[in-house]
């Protein structure tokens, strides 16, 4: 038997408190998850530093994956199977590309990203492509399959409805972990009728559309995708942690570029420190790795390093008021002045941080970064995008909000410090 | 104002998915929280390896000590505040103690327990009174607070009623880790009407007593607990990640013992290798520095301890049969010879694991391991022992039930080899 | 001990799946749901007709009213209880309020109230105030209470925070009715984190507040009640069944006024009918002494009231399009005739059936049917109203939507007969 | 095409709390749905009394029937469609079996056969082969298939398999009713892993059997099964109800064989008086029905009569002591006499009511009332009867457990009067 088509001599099941079980019968999609590549993602918390808010949330990206591919799953195997414009030799590709979408974030991937300027979807791809388990099992299906999963991640792939499933603004990713982290996180948020969404999803000719009957589920989906952005990953207080976490980052590899010499030995950032990732650096760091060395620095001798890293790991976190760069501009540069003049060194300490979301968009053509946007499909088959019907996603459509918080450590800010009661005196103004 | 009796300026509360919120008033246990003892607690994992089998359990003890504080919190501030028999003067220490009853577990605690031969309710003590931010914080309260702390953990508090609600059949930590491990792992055991339980508490003198009217939800409590053991504490295949974490660590301690030269100094284990254990190297090991030794272990040269640490990071774990020690005595002396000749150290690679449960137990005076039975109050206010009034617990009552399973390599085991077929053949009659 | 303030020997509670627990411990309020008026309201669904769309929805008024009284006991007993601006005398004549403002529903309440041209608050007010069980529980308390608790109800009442938490566009009717009516019906929407709206609650002089903070929870609170008004509460099939059972009632009633003779007297009827209705009538009249007369009248000479009485009980519904009034009045006009000629009286089978709905108002002063807007309280202490800090109530605030759908028996029009054929390409044109 | 395997246009769906969504795509289900007959279940409640304690218990046997519906069709369609022993041929049979097997309830079911001596399961047969909806929409499917889905219901159908589905001890019946009661009470005993039980359910020759991986969920699901009868179904209040119920009707035929002139002749309940009852007679009554009776009764001049009814109205219920018929039968006849002697006719006001429950049964060849055990499939294939495998159910398995309360209304009884003082003594006694 063809191992593409190869089923599990008995299904297997997954316990998964979101979706009640998740269902495996493949052997592709058994042996993907058996590979090291894939089991590293129990490594990387699917939330960041937002599990030092919400306890909850330690959550990783395993469970997420799991949960995107049981989506995508019900999707073809229930919703699409009888859809007369729906491939079902999609079906496999699919699967795959659900399951592995996050197969390349690292650890506390935003920060860390942020930091050494690197890109998670690029090292999804790379782990798909390259020397890997995760290669080799896509390789026994057939030999362009790693190209075409790693084409669905890339959005290039030619049938867009298997890219639009993946990635689009109402994609398997967001249904799962929009729900996934409402459930860890414990807010009541995040909730929606992902039953009925699957229900009312039409494969049309390159893309996949929505019965408008659907409309107020994906109201209701949209709402929820707004609220757990602002209630919880735009959190101003993960947000101080994770400007913490870059800080630490930033000075470790300041100061491996100032020649430090550290304690420890930082050696599994040194490929990092340096602008030349190689694939296997990359796997080789999670979360626990990460950890570790902060916990490592907590005890070097450089303070601002052991400082920072210390604030991470004992959540002793920096305080925020909100700015708007636009008019605080020369407060800004004169809080720096203040903060250098008081020894504390602003490059670290004094970090404006922003946040933004695009809740949903309609068509934008020739814009950067324009998104497919939402099409209803009316009784009469005429297709109708979104928010044209509804006035509560047309209130928030193509709508841009931003947030900026200025971080500094309040607890450093001594009352009886005349320099300090000034610049206090600043942040507050 | 005394730092026993402070109260916040405004109530805190933590977002919890069980509890929908924990209330903090008291600045003690807030500064309590905030300590990096407490705050170590992240990263360590309420159910250890479970996760490798439902991967939703990657809760932490910090989550799950919020939550036994917040159950005692509605039993001091609600269900007994107004009860005659209950002294208002113990609320403090009650509260502190449900807090930092978990403080002591290491990474990954039965395991790390067994190969090092420690006991985490001694830490948790150690860590109250020794030179911690946690005893910082006490001292402040009283200068006899933190012992009092100490001993309600370890049940020598005079206040009887106090041990009971932390440490008993029917305490605030059952109620908490069975509820949250059912909401993390998803299944579908693990409810009981807590709500109900804390209404029909009844102090007395020296004990805490159930209004029989409650009787039915302590059953289900009670068959929440077994079933939770046996389905998920004791699930094999998660013993099976135990067992090779454990016999990494034996591997990594007789190689130490040996003088082996490791490519990557196991440090934090020296003093656990070496049997003389201080606080300080207690607290600095947490999962996330035990996760990065099996990484770097999965490089070493010897090959016994890069197999078991690449097995258990992988998730390559051990097959396993059911076997009665009784009865099965010779077999296993045999499969110990058969694994020695085919150079498979059945030390490490030949593994009989045993789960042992009382599910519930009434009073056996004198015995070892003796258990307070739970007591109702039947209408005429006369106390009768559970089991007498309930079949159900009766049925389980003070019966032990014992699953012992053998664990061994399958996949090391190859079908041309006569030998390993030999090997297969008794390991399955 | 006086009456007002008795309390019940053991607290009493009532098992909610909404709630988890109604807690009774005054004397009074015990009393008062013991009364035949109160207990009557467990012979008036919740939701009239809405269990013929969404078979859940079976409960009644009764559940409603105490989860109504839970949620006031909450805010009065736990949230305001040491809030400065909150006066603690005002507690009972809230809770009874809480608990009585349903009192006066008719059975089908709208569809009810419409025929007879009655309203419900008229109703409750006469039902406190009048020769009742209920009227005499008040008495007890004193002379002037029940005409306080009536004056709550009337929004006359003097202490506007009391009215505002019983009746605004923030209070606990709706907060019970959104989640209950989820709950039963089994959507997903209706959901939102009511205990935290409890805790940003801030009584003010004249009014309550919400402290900002709280804002997305009151988000999340307006956009559930949208979703319920048109998903749920306008469903347009359960307003098909509201059509038929108000076409019913007004073809008895135009019997009655012709004096026809009823096999089955509808004596219950009699002074509605003649438009001189009794408390004692009313108070008689329940939804299955209505369901039993429509029984009574499936068998009646006249086919009308015999049509449409066994339409309702058997769910034989009438179809529906969208019309728009403004629009479509030829058509309109068109049909009536074409219902005459062909022998289908228009009056009783061609029915248009409006919903409108204003999800939120902001403070419009001076016009009809004004609303209090809602008020966020600002970190300094300023108020502002809801819309101008929340871009989602802002696109839905002030803004009616309406629906306009005409009702029509599809099942009696014939495919070979030329007038029907007519009507049908009329209805759809 | 045939109207046996007529599918709908498009799939319907019904929303459903228990099982998200209730899905039909067979015309004949939808069809069935539409009749009268099974529309009348909207009219009958669930659990009788029951809402006098469990408020929320208002749900109807139409939203049971349709669970019941849902959970064989999952059976049918899901888990069974590719089991060698199951023959597929069966399934609408299985589907229409499930769906109708409530049909013959009649209000306040328990109450009312046991006063007027009927039997639920005959009328629902009667009305699948008589001269009904239900009937000519099964006769469109075949000549004998009303036959085959009324022998079904009577247990005397060919294949095994389906009867077992709908009337065994793990049936679909009781996965729906507990779930459903327990949703509708907010009692937290009622959950058990359906989803897991349907995956383990395997069709053998001529019976259903468990895989035996599944035990602990069939454990959970007797034990849920249990808790339900002692803690809601045989809830001493809500039987306190049903006495009065029973005694009303009793008092009302009595009443009618005396001759007695009702004001309201209670036409409906003629033929149940004279045990002559039609077909016709017994669907026309309905709980609408019957509590319009009780309504007009409160007014009747028999004061037995007037007063029971409007007891049960108004929820002025008798109270209860626990008695022991073996012990205390002296006291029963002396409480007899004293209560003839105070002018309070014991036939209506002293009753005792007995609760009986068989929580689950092994096999008892020959035995009345045999039951057929549940079987679990070990790994070699061999069957194993549950009760050997499980503790649990081994400790309540064949045990009958039986209540007796003795019921008297113990508001008629005054302290100043010195033979109701007599009374209420021997009643404690």
């Amino acid at each position: 038997m063809q191992y593409a088509t190869k089923k599990l001599a008995e299904e297997k099941v997954f316990k998964d408190p979101v979706h009640k079980y998740i269902h495996v019968q493949d052997q592709v999609i058994w042996d993907l998850i058996a590979t090291k590549e894939f089991q590293r993602l129990r490594r990387i918390k699917q939330l960041g530093t937002t599990y030092l808010v919400f306890h909850g949330a330690e959550h990783s990206r395993f469970s997420h994956s799991l949960g995107v591919y049981e989506i995508v799953r019900r999707m073809v195997d229930d919703a699409f199977s009888n859809r007369p414009l729906w491939d079902k030799r999609e079906r496999l590709v699919t699967l795959c590309a659900g399951l592995l979408h996050d197969l390349g974030h690292g650890p506390f991937s935003h920060a860390f990203e942020h930091v050494f300027d690197l890109d998670h979807e690029e090292f999804t791809r790379a782990i798909i492509m390259g020397d890997t388990e995760v290669h080799e099992v896509l390789l026994r299906v057939a030999p362009d399959f790693p190209q075409k999963v790693s084409d669905v991640i890339a959005k290039t792939y030619g049938n867009k409805q298997v890219v639009s499933l993946i990635s689009s603004q109402i994609d398997a990713d967001r249904m799962d972990y929009l729900q996934r982290d409402a459930y860890f996180t414990g807010v009541s948020y995040g909730h929606f009728d992902m039953e009925r969404i699957l229900r009312v999803m039409r494969p049309l000719q390159d893309q996949i559309v929505i019965k408008s009957s659907g409309m107020h589920a994906i109201e209701d989906y949209i709402m929820s995708r707004y609220q757990m952005y602002w209630q919880v990953y735009f959190h101003p207080v993960s947000r101080s942690a994770e400007v913490i976490l870059r800080k630490t980052l930033e000075r470790a590899k300041d100061l491996y570029v100032e020649g430090y010499t550290f304690e420890f030995a930082p050696t599994h950032f040194y490929s990092f420190f340096e602008g030349d990732v190689q694939l296997a650096d990359y796997i080789a760091l999670d979360e626990s790795i990460m950890l570790s060395y902060f916990q490592f620095w907590t005890t070097e001798n450089d303070t601002i390093l052991s400082d920072l890293s210390s604030r991470f790991l004992n959540r002793h976190l920096l305080k925020f008021v909100e700015v708007d760069p636009a008019t605080d501009w020369e407060k800004l540069v004169e809080l720096e002045k203040l903060f250098e003049e008081a020894g504390i060194n602003p490059k670290y300490y004094l970090v404006m941080d922003s946040s933004s979301d695009l809740p949903y968009d309609f068509y934008r053509p020739g814009e950067e970064g324009e998104r497919v946007p939402i099409y209803l499909q009316m009784p009469n088959k005429e297709l109708r995008e979104l928010s044209r019907s509804s006035d509560i996603v047309d209130a928030i459509s193509g709508k841009r909000r931003t947030d900026h918080k200025l971080y500094y450590p309040k607890d450093l800010l001594d009352g009886s410090n005349p320099l300090h009661v000034k610049i206090v005196k600043s942040i507050n103004r």
